[in-house]
């Protein structure tokens, strides 16, 4: 890691000022990344809640964000950060500005890594993802430690300029985050089925039980601590997910079509109560334990 | 509640010493609701574990735990326990007993109830389902307070003797835990919804990501907190899980078919770019707020 990238403290802009933008505000703040944090949030009633909390030291404009800061960080959804970033790039060329740096927090990286490949400020952006999170979202779902021991995917690093990429990983060094290095394709591979797909999973078996159980009464009675944490990522927000789904479109639908498939098979040995298939099934399933603590 | 039914400090014996069995074993005894705890266990390495870690006060047979226990609590699979019920009550019967007590702790109610419904001793017996557990199995996985706070489910209660129940709901109160009543056929439609499809789509969910994952190492380094509580499920032992996916067959069935409805309207909408179709699965799914904290 370049020693002058950890030299000095940054200031920081924040576009986006929600679970992700929010969280690390806080702690690039307060573990001395960060000089000043500065917040741009388009949802005025979030705004003042960011201010009012604390995450941020100021409000300010979108066009105030990228001149004042060394570092931008674009942490809303996919759909709007893949038409904000080529304008950021562009704006560091008017600026004509050689140290800023603009990143980006989205769950999928094809389509945004793609979407600035011939800027001529490209090295100027490094693109990752932090994997992590919580089923809650806005400025008032920010914590401390989001990060903490969680990785944090670095997609097409080499396309970036390697002082802007140090710097970064001195950024999340400060979240306290695992790197990881990664092509954007594959990125968007793993993550549909690591990441994506349990999020389906989980908004159907919420439908699936709202649909049928007119009594809420009794899902609330039965609910056990399994149907909780099986059920909890169907909380999440739409303007989150609906982007995510479509933009990495062909990996979730891969994983869609293996996971019916799956569902099929436990049907089918159910209904000719092949207790030796279901026992293969799950025992198969069990391996996850090797995998997973 | 009877008060003599509270009156003395009874002699549980518990048959199974797992992850339900252990518990309870546990906290009757330190509760001061056992005098003392029995415990039945048909694998050595669990008996002398159990005996070992202290869960139970002795390892006795099977005959000797009915002959001297006040309390029989049957903790093992369904398939299991449905076979041994009948024989417990049979024993009742046979030593001429009035004041013993035989129940249950599992998942699925329909068959068990329907199994001893016409035996003279039936008043004998309490049919529950304390909804409470982790993915884990066997004594080790046993807890204080594992119980604290969850449902318990009485099945049919108005089959059982008016004083065996007070005792129960006794011995449940004890375990920290809400009463709810409900006919053995609700219960498992209920439990169809919000335990039995949880676990088969974890188990659907783990199956998928093993299936196509081949580089483990990716899956762990991505693998977020959220995929890792939807997955948690897949850990379940397949000794518990037979047994109930076939035991609760039809309502399972019905729950996967709607479950799977779900999932192709969600590949439906994803397929077409159908952004305002996921938004509102998504948001009809978010409903599950109102309903699980």
């Amino acid at each position: 890691m370049s020693q002058k990238a950890n030299s000095e403290k940054k200031i920081v802009g924040i576009i986006g000022l929600g679970l992700i933008g929010g969280s690390m505000a806080i702690d690039l703040k307060r573990r001395g990344f960060a000089s000043r944090v500065l917040g741009v949030e388009s949802d005025p009633v979030h705004a003042s809640a960011a201010k009012e909390i604390g995450l941020v030291d100021e409000i300010v404009s979108y066009e105030d964000c990228i001149s004042l800061s060394d570092i931008v960080v674009v942490a809303v959804p996919v759909g709007a950060a893949v038409k904000m970033l080529p304008d950021i790039l562009d704006r560091f060329q008017a600026q004509g500005t050689q140290d800023k740096i603009v990143i980006d927090t989205c769950s999928t990286k094809a389509h945004i890594v793609r979407s600035v490949h011939y800027h001529p400020m490209r090295p100027a952006y490094v693109a990752t993802h932090p994997m992590a999170g919580t089923e809650y979202s806005g400025p008032w779902a920010a914590m401390p430690g989001l990060f903490d021991g969680r990785a944090c995917i670095f997609a097409n690093s080499e396309e970036s300029d390697p002082k802007a990429l140090a710097t970064i990983e001195g950024l999340y060094d400060t979240l306290n985050m695992r790197p990881a290095y990664m092509n954007a394709d594959n990125h968007d591979v793993h993550t549909a089925y690591v990441s994506h797909i349990s999020h389906v999973t989980s908004f159907a078996l919420a439908l699936t039980v709202l649909d049928k159980e007119k009594d809420e009464k009794h899902i609330f009675d039965l609910a056990s601590g399994g149907f909780s944490s099986t059920v909890r990522l169907a909380k999440s927000s739409a303007d989150m997910w609906v982007p995510i789904l479509v933009q990495n479109r062909e990996n979730v639908l891969h994983v869609i079509e293996t996971y019916i498939e799956k569902m099929e098979a436990f049907r089918k040995a159910i209904e000719e109560f092949d207790e030796e298939g279901i026992r293969d099934l799950i025992e198969q399933a069990n391996r996850i334990k090797k995998i997973i603590r």
